[in-house]
C-alpha cells in the first residue's frame, strides 16, 4: 500500500523518510540550478511533510494566496489533520522558510485505491501554491516534482491533476500530459465555498 | 464528516441508508420514464452499495468491460474492501440484477478531505461502467445521478470528472460544465498497468 497511516510519525502527517528516497533524476524537469527535495538550493528552505504546528507557521495563510480558505480555528485544524492520518493517503507536503519559521510553498498529493489495474492507487496533485515573494527560486516546480515523485514511490501508476489553461505549458515541463481526446475536466458545483 | 465509517455494515462498503435519503428532484438530468435509485424501473434491478458477495456477482467482470482488471483474488478483493472501508471516503455503488445475482452497473464516489473552503469535501467521480447488453434502461444516467446526489449528500462542496470528449455532452445534461479556461486533465504515467 504504501501508506504510512500505522507507524509513529510524531505530528507529521506522513513519514518524513519517504522525501528521502526520491530520485529527482526521474523526472524530466530541468533545473537551473538543480535542486531537490533534500537540497533545495537555500540552507534555510526545508522540503516536508506537513506538521500540525504548520498551524502557527502560516500553512493556512499561505493557502489563502490559492483560494477561500475561511476561518479554521487550532481545533478544527487539527481535527482535519487526525482524519486525513486516520484515512491514509493524504501526503500535504510544504517548504518552510527556517529563518522565520514560515510555510512558503505547499503541495498536496493525494492517493485514491481501486479495483481496476490489479487494485492500483491513482494519485492525484492538489492545492498548490508558492508565496509569491519567493518566485525566481523554482519552489513550484520543486514542489510540484516532489510529489510527483512521492506518487511513484508509494506505487501509484498515474498521477493527474486538473489546471488552468495558463498552466497546461508548465506542468508539460514536468513530464505531465493533455491526452489526446481524453483530458476534459467537468465540475459540478453545489453551493459557493464560504 | 458524512462518513460513515464506525458503524456497523455488515458487508456493504457504507450505509445503504445514505442512499434512500437521495432527492432526484435536486438533478437537472432528465428520466423518461422517471427512475430513481430507490425505484430503478424493472423490480429486478436494485442500486445498492458494493458489497463483499458483489466478488461472486460478476463485479470485477463488470469493471473489465471499463479497462484492464487482471487477475485479482478473492482475498486482494476483500483486503482493498477492507482498506477502503477503514479509509473513509468511498462511496462504490453498483447495480445488481438480482434475477441472475449480477452487477450490470457500478460507479464510485471518491470524497478528498481538504483545509481550503472551511476544510470542505471535494467529491470525484471515477469508473463508471455499465453492461452494454443492459442499453436502453437509463443506467448510465442513474448510476451517476445518484454517486451525484450522494456527494452533495455528504456534504462536498463540488464534485468532479474526468472524461473522454466523446462524453462531455452526456455529462453536461447532468449538470457537470466544462469551465471556461479551467478544465484541462493532465496525466503522468508511472507504468503501464497489468
Amino acid at each position: 500500500m504504501g501508506m504510512e497511516k500505522n507507524i509513529s510519525l510524531g505530528d507529521y502527517l506522513y513519514s518524513p523518510e519517504l522525501l528521502k528516497r526520491l530520485d529527482f533524476g526521474k523526472s524530466p524537469a530541468k533545473f537551473n540550478p538543480k535542486i531537490t527535495a533534500a537540497n533545495p538550493g537555500e540552507n534555510w528552505m526545508i522540503v516536508r511533510p506537513l506538521r500540525r504546528s504548520d498551524f502557527d507557521k502560516g500553512f493556512l495563510q499561505l493557502l489563502a494566496q490559492l483560494t477561500t480558505v475561511g476561518n479554521v480555528s487550532k481545533s478544527e485544524f487539527n481535527e482535519r489533520f487526525t482524519q486525513m492520518q486516520q484515512s491514509g493517503g493524504y501526503y500535504v507536503t510544504v517548504i518552510e522558510d527556517t529563518r522565520y519559521s514560515r510555510i512558503i510553498g505547499a503541495a498536496t498529493l493525494t492517493v485514491e485505491q481501486k479495483f481496476i489495474h490489479n487494485c492500483s492507487l491513482r494519485g492525484r496533485l492538489e492545492d498548490v501554491v508558492v508565496n509569491d515573494t519567493y518566485r525566481g527560486k523554482q519552489l513550484g516546480k520543486l514542489i510540484v516534482v516532489t510529489v510527483s515523485l512521492l506518487a511513484q514511490e508509494v506505487g501509484c501508476y498515474k498521477m493527474s491533476l486538473d489546471c488552468k489553461d495558463k498552466l497546461v505549458k508548465f506542468y508539460e515541463t514536468l513530464g505531465y500530459t493533455l491526452e489526446a481526446g481524453n483530458s476534459n475536466a467537468m465540475n459540478m458545483r453545489f453551493e459557493e465555498p464560504s
